[in-house]
């Protein structure tokens, strides 16, 4: 394999449908995910920062070398994976603004990390050291190769946007990668991870250095899974996806993030050995995971006691786990498959679970995080002290940092490179996924500069406007998403004339000229959205969707203190916009009390509906739970 | 105090409305429980034992004294407790029928117990031997106390049923309790135990001996409750019921097993002590616990992850937990409330928890049982294995021994003192709370023998004939339980005359003679049964009923290989008893397949009924899963 040209995206495969576009050639200019990606730069870098130095977790690679690591480590297994994530962040912050002060800060903790590796490239503060045990000894929990994989994302997103950088972190990654490949080659500990993660790090690994070894032990990773390799536990082996092989799976099960990053690695190694019944195997499992295994926010995960995926169906709002991890694997393996395959339900995943999961983690302010999002929230619950790690996945409120602290780390890395989530290309031309204003320019290999600018107010509104600010003297392809949820009312303008476009990627073909201009406008009435009837734990209930957006009724806004669990939508008016909330109609169930909630007749169903309507203001599901302790729904029962 | 009459029962309060009769007073001769008390003793009790010697957790009290505790103790930190609930089983069974093969067991188990017990009474074959940590030094996990709670009410039950026997197990006993007195009274460490159960066991053991010191112990720790001495754990000191006062709770939360026995002892505490407020606050926490965190089987704990209690209306009936053991401690707080109050719906709920938590926990051959006792299983699962304990407490089948197995030992010395159950007597006369077939005789203090027979076929059949079988002097009072379930439809026909009545204590006071005749009739037609409007995971469904029992629909009954989640009930048709099954009228769900399921109109919740109306048989909930690997579901959606 040759090495990649340094395109600066995170997933750059060397064979597909498409390739994406990077950091350097799309730029996100305003809107939604602008602000988030400010608050990014501005406040959650600095805070993921600061905590790590507060717990110890940076300082940890310091004791490899000049302290007592048994007695003063810090942190739990897999701490050493939150700094590789931060450098990852900052490396893609670095490739977006070029900022000195990061910089410098990236330098420093590359410094760090640099001393703690030994002399064979093994480099984990946990594991192999005095006092501790022995190296590759709990492969089960140690999460030693996953942490070696996040070290390798981390070298990519620096040898994509720096490619010229000094500071020696992409030699530390190829170095740990060496020991990794030497440890667990074909003639080594015949192995593998309890967490994956390794895989696909491996193979981008490969991509970005040219070096095949490291994609061949990335598919020999994905080949071991699924013997029973890892040992049972008491949620049974497919928590570690170690109960089926990967070509023989049907859908992903067991811990939600292990399932996506494992699926992730295994489409990379598919597109890069041109394997078309391991692509086959993970495409079937996503569509049964998507089609019966993941709520309406995108959020995947309904079990709180192994953070893992459920049964088909079995999807409680009030018990989402939908970890925010989850959301960000989801988006690793959608993208990937995106690419692979150039259908636009991938994409249409991506966006739900951005819009709903990924930028729901992070408070207004970036410093207090999600772990986990539920859909429903009946109780206020306490707010989590600010001043320590939060020891609960399920916090009440975001808390500033958690004993797990996966979260904040991985929201990071993926703000930082969103934009390489936007556009791509192939022969024919150029796609747009997701919609931001901003600016897009690609050289064509023996092509003239495209250059685009988008003008959007999404999601608020539908209206996406295409400026061609390029002239070409050939023809290409324009191709835009218009999404599932905008089937029925999408309309593509082009040259004066409006007509009706389907889901899917809708196409425009010709040489294109400075000046000209495509609009897609999006139906943004809000909707009702009804679940499939086998979704038991929300039957007589309905969402509302607005654009790409989940709302949910929060308690701060029921001036009148009625309660969020006492409202009964009316879906006989359609959910409307007025002062720019979305408001739906309303009665109050007038539950009465029984010494015992069971009984024959309607009359134990307690379900009189009460008083006038009321028109309840809902709130963008991203946005709850910034204004105090509250309660949350986001699935209404209806009248 | 001074030590009670050595009544045949598991709780004998000094104070309070009722006085529960023995074993000695009621025997149970036929029908339901009369088999399952047969195949405790001739199967379960057997079992058990082999179990408990194959896992070593017997052998380890043999290391105490011979052995190298460090290497060879097997079995988690509270295995001592299933020893101490296996020898409390055998007691009752002892007290039952004299089984001399029994007792020769009961006494080898409890030689072996002894020589582990320390010269100053502290027994613990985990903790405070050579190479163990210190005693009392894991309060929050380490369960010693909860172990000598366990081997008080063996003692207490040995006590009540030989109160002549030499076996010394009451003087072991003695000797651990007074250790715990020494160790943790007013002067000693101010701590308590992260599982319940030592307080109820030591007022209990005060009740038994007469010794107020146990019973001011007792007290002790049911007030250092609730002021956070345990510490923190992910998910809140709510889990030991830690985090409120016991008599500043409003209902019960956290472990259900843990605040079940907590509450139990709370009651033993402020019976005997005559605490009104302490009662009062048992109480309403009961009453709120039942009205909104209570399945319609009695079962308690709806979450997986810390075996707990969730929130009000949090009821899922596909991730109900409903322990086995909180089913049993269920039974166990709501009975010492019926003795403090007489109030019916205690009576109540000991029915409803016995048939279908209690008795669907030991599968028919009595040799393997559900830990958990879920409402809803969507998928087949695998059986698990016969030959090891299974580690996974959410078994999809019955496993016969589990690594945390408490629920063997808790089924069935609750099975082998259910006699103790059935009845009361106060001032006034007898109370008849359970229907069995049987016979009671109770000489009341300075009064004539009293005796009866019970004859029915109950809960097959409706009909409770109780004759009279001994002449009185003096009017006294018959109390006969109207279970809520039957407030329309019950009739009590006394001299051949038939009057309606209502739930609660229908009674009949004369001077009784012999061969008097009272019927209690009570309606036996199955039912619908409707949730309340704020339990969001069964909305749209319902449960069917008859009698007692909580019926379900099983995938092994349904000929056509219709699928038990793809049923719609027919309302309108009431439920029948065709050819011995109780039969609704269904139609087929015909699912429609999307790649998203959720959509806009109805067309996404795939709701169309097709064909004919099938005739669904249903199982009683407590007989399912007796016939190979299944799926099952209580609450069936409506059409």
């Amino acid at each position: 394999m040759a090495p990649s040209a340094p395109t600066a995206a995170p997933v750059l495969p060397s064979r597909g449908r498409l390739q994406p576009l990077g950091l350097d050639e799309v730029r996100i200019t305003g809107g939604f995910w602008a602000e988030r990606q400010s608050v990014n730069a501005e406040a959650t870098l600095e805070h993921i920062g600061h905590w790590l130095e507060r717990e110890g977790w940076i300082r940890n690679f310091d004791l490899v070398d000049t302290g007592d690591l048994t007695r003063e480590r810090r942190g739990r297994e897999f701490s050493d994976s939150e700094v590789y994530k931060y450098l990852e962040a900052m490396a893609w912050e670095i490739g977006r603004t070029g900022d000195p002060e990061l910089e410098s800060r990236f330098r420093a903790v590359v410094t760090r990390v640099a001393r703690a590796q030994d002399a064979d490239g093994y480099l984990n503060t946990k594991f192999g050291h005095s006092g501790q045990p022995p190296r590759w000894s709990d492969l089960q929990w140690g999460h030693e190769l996953y942490c070696v994989g996040h070290l390798l994302q981390a070298a990519v997103a620096r040898a994509r946007t720096r490619p010229e950088a000094d500071d020696g972190l992409v030699a530390i990654a190829r170095r740990a990668a060496d020991n990794v490949c030497a440890t667990f080659g074909p003639d080594g500990i015949d192995g593998l991870c309890g967490h994956p993660e390794i895989e696909t790090a491996l193979v981008e690994f490969a991509r970005a250095t040219g070096d095949d070894r490291y994609l061949h032990q990335g598919a020999l990773f994905v080949e071991r899974r699924g013997t029973g390799r890892l040992g049972d536990v008491e949620w049974g082996r497919e928590y570690f996806q170690d109960e089926t092989p990967v070509r023989e799976a049907t859908v992903l099960r067991g811990h939600a993030v292990r399932a996506n990053y494992l699926a992730a690695g295994a489409v990379d190694v598919a597109a890069e050995t041109d394997d078309p019944d391991l692509m086959k195997a993970v495409r079937d499992q996503w569509r049964n995971t998507v089609a019966r295994r993941t709520y309406v926010t995108g959020g995947q995960g309904s079990r709180h006691q192994d953070e893992a995926f459920g049964e088909d169906w079995g999807l409680p709002p009030d018990r989402a786990y939908s970890e925010t991890c989850a959301g960000v694997g989801s988006v690793m393996l959608a993208w990937r498959l995106l690419l692979a395959s150039g259908d636009s339900g991938y994409a249409d995943l991506i966006e739900r679970t951005l819009f709903n999961v990924v930028s729901t983690s992070p408070g207004a302010d970036g410093r207090q995080f999600f772990y986990t999002n539920t859909l429903h929230r009946r109780e206020l619950g306490t707010v989590p002290d600010g001043d320590r790690p939060s020891i609960r996945a399920a916090a009440a409120q975001r808390a500033p940092w958690y004993e797990v602290s996966c979260c904040p780390t991985n929201v990071a890395r993926t703000l930082a490179s969103l934009a390489a989530y936007v556009a791509t290309t192939d022969d024919e031309g150029l796609q747009i996924h997701q919609y931001v204003p901003g600016t897009i320019a690609h050289r064509p290999v023996d092509g003239t500069d495209r250059r685009l600018t988008l003008t959007t107010g999404y999601p608020a509104d539908g209206q996406i406007r295409v400026r061609i600010d390029s002239d070409d003297d050939r023809p290409w392809t324009l191709s835009l998403r218009v999404p599932g949820w905008a089937d029925r009312g999408a309309t593509l303008t082009v040259d004066g004339e409006v007509r009706p476009v389907r889901a899917g990627y809708v196409t425009e073909r010709r040489t294109w000229r400075r000046g000209d201009e495509v609009v897609l406008s999006l139906p943004m009435a809000p909707r009702f959205t009804h679940p499939d009837a086998r979704i038991d734990a929300v039957r007589g209930c309905v969402a509302v969707e607005r654009g790409p957006l989940v709302f949910a009724v929060e308690s701060v806004d029921l001036s009148g203190g009625e309660n969020v669990d006492e409202l009964l939508v009316d879906t006989s008016q359609p959910p409307m916009l007025a002062g720019g909330r979305v408001v739906v109609c309303c009665r109050r169930l007038d539950p009465a009390d029984h010494h015992w909630p069971y009984g024959g007749g309607e009359a134990a169903s307690t379900t009189t509906p009460r008083g006038d309507l009321l028109e309840v203001p809902l709130i963008a599901y991203h946005a709850w739970a910034n204004r105090g302790p509250s309660t949350m729904r986001v699935w209404l029962p209806t009248i």
